[in-house]
């Protein structure tokens, strides 16, 4: 755990430069627009320790697949997020004396992503090798307005001398990724050009043959005053860069202002990129910095009135969720249904592929609650039209008829995770994408959504749990073995009850979704019958024989439901127990210890009580909360939130607040030590679960809104904005109670402490 | 399955060449001794498909671990064979035309394995891209009379032309193998030294530091006369050659006789490896090629006196079994406790390691029976000697106080495996090391070894086993998680039979060895309890309370042993009802698919019945060998040995000669489709078992020898040597009966069909 990043309301600031958490600061720092991104890498050259960071939504590469042992299924390859053109790039020169943080004594330096307008800026002042002293002001954003530009204003003040001042903006796509197996580069370049005022790069990446165009165009003033430019260009493959330098004394600033456009195949014809990209850049160039940085602090303005969550009276909490929901804002912006939210979004290469679980799970309530409905939907839509994928993909495992096992990570539909015990077995992973389907329509009530793509995903996917399952001569009982729940330090399980209860849930929903459709539209039900072959009478009895005799195990005794068949039978100690030096224990006891223990990563019974709260009562929960929550350790970072909506519906506060702290901060104050990597995207938006659900204890029931609010101790209040089914409402609890205002003209049922309020 | 290859008695025939199935060729026509080996590759330069493969004993590199994720506490690297010094390489000019039979039309090809004598014989006509036509005769062997010793006899004959016949010797360390992750050389040039008539190249292994010395010498002859020698020679770095050349006619005959001495820092001062490779080189090529060859022929006659298992009237059985016993006796030797037996001993680099479980549950009983009880001691120090590394091993895994977790691979003592399912859970090898404790004293009666190195190795095994058991407060009785057992189509199942078993036997047996040896001498055994810090009474009374309460599954019902908890509700199909199309399940069916079947890899309760034999009524062995059998596909190359055994025990026939058969002729026929990758070596020693064990029945009880044989139908009769104790007994059993004969003054017990014979 680390702490060096100031509390703030709105901004991340880092004050005083640390070259060993140059990485973190790269992370936590980084922007992006939903169509690309960019870490909080230097413009100008730096010779320490980065991780490079450049991504374009969608653009990926096929990489070769590597295991120590091979195994039958296994995927030929691992999608990776690409690092793509490096767009930021502006290498200085100081009276001929190339500019170096690693090499210079630095004076004084605050790097600060400000949330509130969207951009980041970076001040400091420091000395050369040479003996040269200078300001640096640099501030950059990634347009939300214009989701192909990004512009920077960089800017340099000579503060002990006079001299050239020479700065060299480029385009740079011979660029690597950290996690290629054999330092290959995967570009290969299609066009370069450089004149005196821009310059554009266009490159392919291998086997996936994406195309990305980037443009670049600048502008040099000193003292406020242009300057003409008279630009030395060099271009070579996937390289273009312009040197312009101007002669400064003592006090001048020189700024650069650098437009970039990035565009890429996912969004235009190759033969029209260069010329898309070319228009976009004028227009950009045209408006001027100043204006594109006005527009995008608005449109930032805006998106806070719909998703900020305001909480008085603890400033590190304010800004951990903030932080959270801010980068949830810059991921993934539903616009595009092929795009979704990746686990480090653009913010690192780590883990590759776009879409986990998380995304059904964890992501889509925020995006319900603050977005337009066309948001979530598009979520919803990506899943379908990967459904023939998720038919191949259970295929390869020798399912059939149509059955669909959708992937554990995949860019594309096609699976690309590489451990059996998850790519094969942690299959839960369809139930949550069939649960989605459900949240939404509850949320939103578009009922129209089953008939148009909801119920062929549902098939599919109820048709892999009725051949997943198998019926046990010995228990009479349908069974379902070899899986790994949610809690993966438990692997190829038994009766996992988390996964069988979602998979009969499945198998009923299903149903259910088939008489839905039939009585609104018989033919449309029939059409999708005819499409995918569906024999009704054969099929649907099997599920209804499944969900009759489906085997869950319990544990009588304690009244509880079981992680799986041998649970009880495992040496029962609490993480109490646990010396403080065993943990984390992914880092410090050997993975077999791990699977053989009964501490838990994600508790997943309760990950189902969450899911499906109404069909257990109150005394249900607590006795299940109150086995499994001490025994959870709560590495994964998707775990904390959970229960901390749990607990705050059983009303136990302080064990609500220490969740949600665990949650809220993960990144920010470096919980996991692996924020180097990149931000943990998916779990911030359970960060928003656990105080709207949590203590603002927000459910949709039967079309209305409840409210079943809690303020945290050390809080005056807490506040935040929901769309719901059209109406806008504003919710305040504070120690005088709760307010909620209605913001729209629609009118939404509402209950606080299931009073009816509205 | 291949069956290309010519049924002979003595002989492996290829006859005619398949550039398709060179590597299949070169792996079966291996040679070695022991010491050194060397796949069938050709002398010279050819530019087909090819494995490269000279493997010196002992010397390995630890390269990176490869996964796609890690898990903690995987050892850091994999120990790999190594591909070293190519000491065979002859390149030919004829008539300044490079010889590459890849590029000659061949008219006739032949490559014999002669078993009987111990050499490799390559004969062929062929015409050159040029025209030239040509006969190549090609002699080598690895001798075993001195296994420094190496030789080639290399005679080309033109058969159309006249003119200048040219050949380079030479040795090339700058070789690499096919397994390392990024293409990169192992070996650094230490020395290169070349004259007239011989040269020497001496290597590094980066890492470990390993040296090898590789010294040539070599005479030229035409038509029987020696040639006067005016060799160019070549060095650079890991390289060194000599070209030398003779005019010849047509028919002329011109033979290299090429002697090479490989000499290790396993075996020699590094200091003085260059003197000592000179003076062995010297003396082997001072004796010469005809008498090296003929002491070769004496010593392989000496080893088949020992170990030949005759079998009459099936060639295609009785060539088998010697391509078995053959290649187990060019693998390992047992005069270096240091060695021992590799997956693929001197055939391929596959597998890295070179110790598996195999050594103990499948070699062990062969050269406890065909070679000086010293040979299969020398195993048993082996692991001795690697007490510490298993020690620490399981440190690293949690374990404490002395516990030893031996190694799934080793080459060193350290683990170097990296699946978690295997590495950390097919924790059952210790019960085989434990084992073949056992079973070396059953067979030798040498019972001073329990104290001198056995209880040791004993101690450390049982206080694993009484650590990694838990107490289940449920069931109030010992259970052991998360193990996979023989059987490794389960993985991390609870209460493995097999693994439960033989855990509390290894308790029992430790048991037992602490009172003979004190009753033995109690001042060692206090020695031993004071080196390793054993409190006898807390320990062992832990011990026995396990031993007292330990749970086995078992299933009332059938009256059998389970394979591991779940397994009775698993779907229960044979394999029987499988479709030929989808076996092996290995390749054709994903994995978590293979480990929801009931399909058995290799039967482990058979395992243990085949261990324990007189601990179980024959009414259970048959009930649990009629249950597993047919759900058992025998894709371990163990498997069919131990099925063949039981079922002769059982009186099954049939079934006995099929398991016979799957495994006699497994690399000949390359069943499983990958001996081009080297032989199954360990798995040889269980075609021996099958029918000395099966067969013949032989068992050794109180000191005796007991045969109850079975005569196979298609066979007249078949016959083997066994060392007893002291005593050469040989046995033959026909149609007549069985006949046992004492080919030495010492007189030991022998029954057949429980009579005393002898």
């Amino acid at each position: 755990m680390k702490n060096y990043i100031q509390h703030d309301p709105w901004c991340i600031i880092e004050e005083g430069f640390r070259p060993k958490y140059n990485r973190i600061s790269e992370s936590l720092c980084s922007i992006g627009n939903g169509r690309f991104g960019q870490r909080a890498n230097f413009e100008e050259f730096y010779s320490g320790d980065t991780l490079q960071g450049s991504y374009v939504a969608g653009v990926y590469y096929p990489d070769k697949t590597r295991v120590g042992w091979w195994k039958n299924g296994y995927p030929e390859y691992f999608a990776k997020v690409l690092n793509s053109t490096n767009w930021i790039g502006i290498n200085v020169e100081l009276d001929g004396e190339k500019l170096d943080l690693a090499r210079c004594e630095i004076e004084q330096f605050q790097r600060v992503l400000n949330m509130k307008e969207g951009f980041l800026q970076r001040t400091l002042t420091a000395k050369t090798t040479g003996g040269k002293r200078f300001r640096l002001d640099s501030i950059r954003f990634c347009s939300i307005v214009d989701d192909k530009i990004g512009a920077i204003r960089y800017a340099i003040t000579p503060l002990n001398f006079s001299g050239k001042i020479q700065f060299t903006p480029y385009l740079d796509a011979d660029v690597e990724n950290e996690d290629s197996n054999y330092e290959e580069k995967f570009w290969i370049p299609i066009e370069e050009k450089a004149n005196n005022q821009s310059a554009f790069v266009t490159v392919e990446t291998k086997k996936t043959a994406f195309q990305v165009c980037t443009g670049m165009s600048f502008d040099l003033f000193k003292n406020g005053e242009k300057q003409d430019l008279n630009s030395n260009t060099l271009q070579r493959d996937k390289y273009a860069e312009c040197v312009v330098e101007v002669n400064a004394k003592d006090e001048d600033e020189v700024v650069l202002y650098k437009y970039a456009a990035i565009i890429s195949s996912m969004n235009c014809e190759k033969d029209d990129l260069m010329q898309t990209c070319a228009s976009s850049l004028k227009q950009a160039h045209e408006k001027g910095f100043d204006p594109l940085k006005e527009e995008q602090k608005k449109a930032w303005a805006a998106k806070w009135e719909e998703s900020d969550i305001v909480i008085e009276g603890d400033v590190a909490a304010q800004q951990g969720i903030r932080f959270n929901i801010y980068h949830m804002n810059q991921t993934y912006t539903g616009e595009d249904e092929r795009l979704n939210i990746g686990p480090k979004g653009f913010t690192g290469e780590k883990y590759g592929g776009s879409t986990y679980w998380d995304t059904e799970a964890y992501c889509l309530p925020f995006y319900l609650s603050t977005a337009d409905q066309k948001v979530a939907r598009n979520l919803l839509v990506y899943r379908y039209k990967h459904l023939q994928k998720a038919i191949e993909n259970a295929e390869k495992l020798g399912f059939k008829d149509g059955a669909a096992l959708y992937p554990m990570v995949t860019i594309n539909g096609e699976e690309c995770h590489n451990e059996w015990e998850i790519t094969f077995e942690e299959i839960h992973r369809n139930g949550a994408i069939a649960f989605a389907i459900y949240n939404y329509i509850r949320y939103t009530g578009d009922k129209a959504y089953i008939g148009e793509y909801g119920l062929e995903v549902l098939l599919g996917i109820a048709r892999f749990w009725a051949q997943r399952v198998h019926f046990s001569a010995r228990k009479q009982q349908y069974v379902m073995h070899g899986v790994t729940g949610p809690n993966e330090y438990e692997n190829n399980v038994n009766n996992n009850w988390y996964t069988n209860y979602i998979a009969i849930w499945c198998l009923k929903y299903a149903l259910e979704a088939i008489q839905q459709v039939r009585s609104e539209d018989e033919s449309r039900l029939n059409a999708i019958f005819d499409k995918i072959k569906f024999y009704e009478h054969t099929e649907t009895n099997r599920w209804k024989d499944i969900i009759d005799k489906m085997f869950y195990p319990v544990d009588e005794e304690l009244g509880i439901f079981l992680q799986q068949d041998g649970f009880m039978d495992k040496e029962q100690i609490l993480v109490s127990d646990l010396p403080e030096e065993d943990r984390p224990l992914n880092q410090k006891w050997s993975w077999d210890r791990i699977l053989r223990s009964c501490f838990i990563k994600q508790a997943d019974v309760l990950q189902g009580f969450y899911f499906f709260e109404d069909h257990f009562d109150e005394a249900s929960h607590r006795r299940n909360f109150e086995f499994y929550e001490p025994r959870t350790v709560h590495e994964s970072s998707l775990s904390p939130c959970v229960h901390a909506i749990l607990a705050a519906k059983l009303g136990m506060e302080e064990k609500a607040y220490e969740m949600y702290l665990r949650t809220s901060r993960l990144d920010l104050d470096d919980y996991n030590n692996d924020t180097e990597d990149g931000l943990h995207i998916t779990s911030m938006a359970g960060t928003w679960m656990a105080v709207v659900q949590g203590f603002g204890g927000m459910r949709v029931k039967d079309g209305a809104l409840y409210f079943n609010p809690m303020l945290p101790k050390g809080w005056t209040s807490f506040s935040f904005r929901i769309r719901f089914r059209g109406a806008i409402l504003s919710v305040k609890v504070d120690k005088n109670g709760t307010t909620i205002d209605n913001h729209s003209d629609i009118q939404v049922p509402v209950y606080i402490n299931e009073e009816s309020i509205l």
